[in-house]
């Protein structure tokens, strides 16, 4: 990384809104303010006036700087309400209030009583100066040089603290896996970053800001912020907004505007995400270097996180796939286990479970007939109704399931095995193939029962016509609370709308 | 996160080794390099002395500077060998050098030729004092606060400096998905992070690291580096070692002792991971405050780690356990499809494939009989010879296989169709389905069949008893060129040991 240090660059616009230097003056006699006052009136230090607070005693001064914590210099006397209130102040500054950026200016008018050497020695302050030396020229030099050293101070400290930001934003980041959630949170981090800099020096920043994804060749908003949040296709992607984000993938990288950046990620698999930042202030320096640094970071993140979708998407592909095989043999319409699946994971989340489990039971569902692979095509593919001794190899299929899946310990392979075992259970225990009861059942067995059935009777098989809708209905208001879960049933009841949604959007 | 600040706490051990602060005299009077010395030859600023360098001129003092970019005050004549030599120097410094951090004290002795106000406004300087009013007294608190005021740059310069190599090590760590590449990756940060305090005030430092999971209920290192890299088992795992670490385990949590760092991992499923730090010079507050940082960093990236490992071996797991239930049908022994994964991995590496395209191989090739689910029992398990006609039937098992696989888009999926598609081609052009000859068949089919083969031939089937090894090194030298590639055949017999050692592993 090149060393994060830059000018304070500030533009034309920007000077008018630079806020002033705090200088706080701590000195018992009204007349010291006044004068100090008259010496700095026209300060003005690399384009910033000064602003001036007045304290008379020690506690007056705590209180000041504690309400401010952004006091560049202290002009301190020592002997207030008591010989030593000045040196105390310089002590509760560093000490009690840790401010450490804070430059403090000894004013003695005794320097008897507070000797230059023992009081440098002694506390952390940065000039000593007594009254009678601080002609209008050395007060004024000496002001310059303490503002010239907390600005050193405090740009490095703003580095810091944006180095700081930009650690904890990509711990962030760095936690959510899912697409969706990882680029709104990169947005939120984004935003703060670029308010950082805003907080001392300049006003309030509004940003507008959105992230997209460019598959199929166009642009599709992934998350947004600000007035890019309710706007969505040609209102969204208007001209102007295109050409900027065209622009990056020109240039094949991330650019700045004025008021924008437009950050440039392609992954691993050369896919090309975008981020366009608009600010309605012109983005400095500071700024820029925080995007710049923070934008490395977003790409590892963004490759991490495309990686673990490309992960569970080959993976929920090679279940699907060789769940397929198993309906290929047995001659079940193609699509069902995608149907079963996503029906499963409904029932599931509106059932109550959590995200992980229902996506657990998503990804393990297809697998619930694989164990009919160790089924004979005499029996799997028999046409006619089976004999009582064909239906009992038939029921093993269950058992089949359950070995070939219950080997693992991974928690999706376990999910499907138990699937796999239950899902011919039913709820009054006159299912197979343990006449397990009620609650006994597991619920992932439960719900991929009423999946199932309701599919396959939905459906078409070379054994049967599909059923129509009323029948269905009335078929699994008759089971409920035999074949199935009570509770399942009034869920599918309630929600048979958003059911056939989803079937028909799979057949 | 916290705000990154802390106390600069030296140990008694470190005092010892403390560098001294460093003062460049910058005159062409030898006399008051003379003077200077005296004035600060007892000089002691938080338990550091001061080591003077001397330079008579504008180019000599640049030139030291350019040599030491620790030098913390500057004491800079104005008229040396010009009447503004000086004042070149400090413009020099902070415009050419980039040099913000030391502190410049410009000392004249012609004050009408470069009038204080003009110069202090001019110049990015940090005192100005005449060569008269520079007592004892003044020279010493001259120099002592600013020695402060770089203390305070430095100090947070140093934290900065922190921040930008945690961000950095961040990174890179983030980029490793394989838990042993990661592992050693972190190893390698933490030792850059705890070298980092030593740069400037301290000796170099030596640091003995290691990580280690603990399932099993055991301690099984993962990475190491310095002395405990050489050591393994009881050697490595001694009373003093695992005390240490059992400490961490009973606490709960990463804990600091005077020369250790025991850092504590526990990931979303529970398992723990623990880095053991030794270093041979005390941890102090500024380590402490990096390896804190970091150490939330790296809690985060392993998780992410292990979940991305947990879902790989995952997607392992249900690809070997489908191919199972082929060859469960298909009554081929057991772990066969796994042994040809395997051997297949070792010959794609020594073929000069890249990793990445091993693992794809080696995922994939489980899959390479999966089209034999679509043929049906009468020929599949058919003990006696196929006729003709069953023959023709039973090769449709490639098609078959790349039918069911090649729909999908995913590299690995893609990758099982060509191998179910091609692991019967033969380099002679006389396999099947499309009769490829030479290099026209993929080299993930070419790999294949040598594995598959192999180990046909090396198990017992049954419709036929294990061959012996002699016969079966014949039989592949005869079909090198024939059947085989040439350059995998001699592969495979240069390397006969090895892979004997795969198979004997997975029989």
């Amino acid at each position: 990384m090149d060393d994060f240090i830059f000018a304070e660059e500030i533009t034309e616009t920007q000077k008018i809104s630079l806020k002033p230097w705090k200088i706080l003056i701590s000195d018992d006699e009204k007349e010291i303010h006044t004068i100090t006052k008259i010496v700095l009136s026209n300060f003005i230090y690399e384009n910033r006036k000064v602003e001036i607070y007045d304290a008379y005693s020690r506690s007056e001064t705590i209180e000041i700087l504690k309400e401010h914590d952004d006091i560049a210099v202290l002009l301190l006397d020592v002997v207030m309400e008591t010989d030593d209130a000045g040196l105390l102040v310089a002590r509760d500054i560093r000490e009690t209030l840790k401010n450490n950026l804070i430059r403090i200016i000894l004013r003695t008018g005794q320097p008897g009583s507070a000797p230059e050497k023992d009081v440098i020695s002694k506390y952390d302050i940065n000039d000593y100066k007594e009254k009678t030396e601080l002609t209008t020229t050395k007060l004024f030099t000496t002001v310059m040089t303490a503002l010239r050293s907390y600005r050193d101070l405090h740009l490095i400290e703003k580095n810091k603290k944006g180095l700081e930001q930009i650690l904890e934003s990509t711990r962030r980041i760095m936690q959510f896996k899912s697409s969706a959630l990882f680029a709104d949170s990169v947005l939120n981090e984004l935003i703060v970053l670029l308010n950082l800099s805003k907080e001392v020096e300049l006003k309030d920043n509004k940003v507008n800001a959105m992230i997209v994804d460019t598959s199929n060749n166009q642009f599709n908003k992934i998350a947004s912020k600000g007035s890019f949040e309710n706007l969505e296709g040609e209102y969204l992607f208007t001209k102007s907004i295109t050409d900027k984000l065209n622009k990056a993938i020109s240039l094949g990288q991330s650019y700045f505007d004025h008021f924008d950046y437009v950050g440039y990620f392609k992954n691993e698999n050369d896919m090309v995400n975008l981020i366009l930042i608009s600010s309605e202030s012109e983005i400095n320096q500071y700024d820029k270097s925080l995007l710049d640094i923070f934008s490395n970071n977003v790409a590892v993140a963004f490759n991490n996180v495309h990686l673990t979708h490309e992960i569970l998407d080959t993976q929920k592909e090679i279940i699907e796939t060789l769940s397929e095989v198993v309906e290929k043999r047995s001659k079940e319409t193609s699509n069902h286990v995608l149907r079963v699946a996503q029906v499963s994971r409904f029932l599931a989340l509106k059932y109550g479970l959590p995200e992980d489990e229902a996506t657990k039971i998503t990804m393990a569902s297809p697998l619930h007939d694989i164990g009919k692979t160790g089924i004979p095509d005499s029996i799997l593919l028999k046409p006619d109704k089976l004999t009582e001794e064909e239906y009992e190899i038939m029921k093993q299929h269950t058992q089949i399931g359950r070995d070939i899946l219950g080997r693992s310990t991974r928690p999706l392979l376990k999910a499907a095995s138990i699937i796999s075992y239950e899902h011919h259970e039913k709820w009054n225990g006159k299912g197979y193939p343990n006449q397990k009861k009620g609650d006994d059942i597991h619920i992932y067995g439960r719900i991929t029962a009423l999946a199932d059935v309701f599919d396959a009777l939905y459906h078409k098989r070379c054994y049967k016509e599909a059923w129509p809708l009323e029948k269905i209905i009335d078929l699994i208001k008759g089971e409920r609370g035999e074949h199935f879960d009570p509770k399942l049933v009034d869920i599918f009841l309630e929600n048979i709308d958003d059911i056939l949604g989803i079937v028909k959007r799979l057949s």
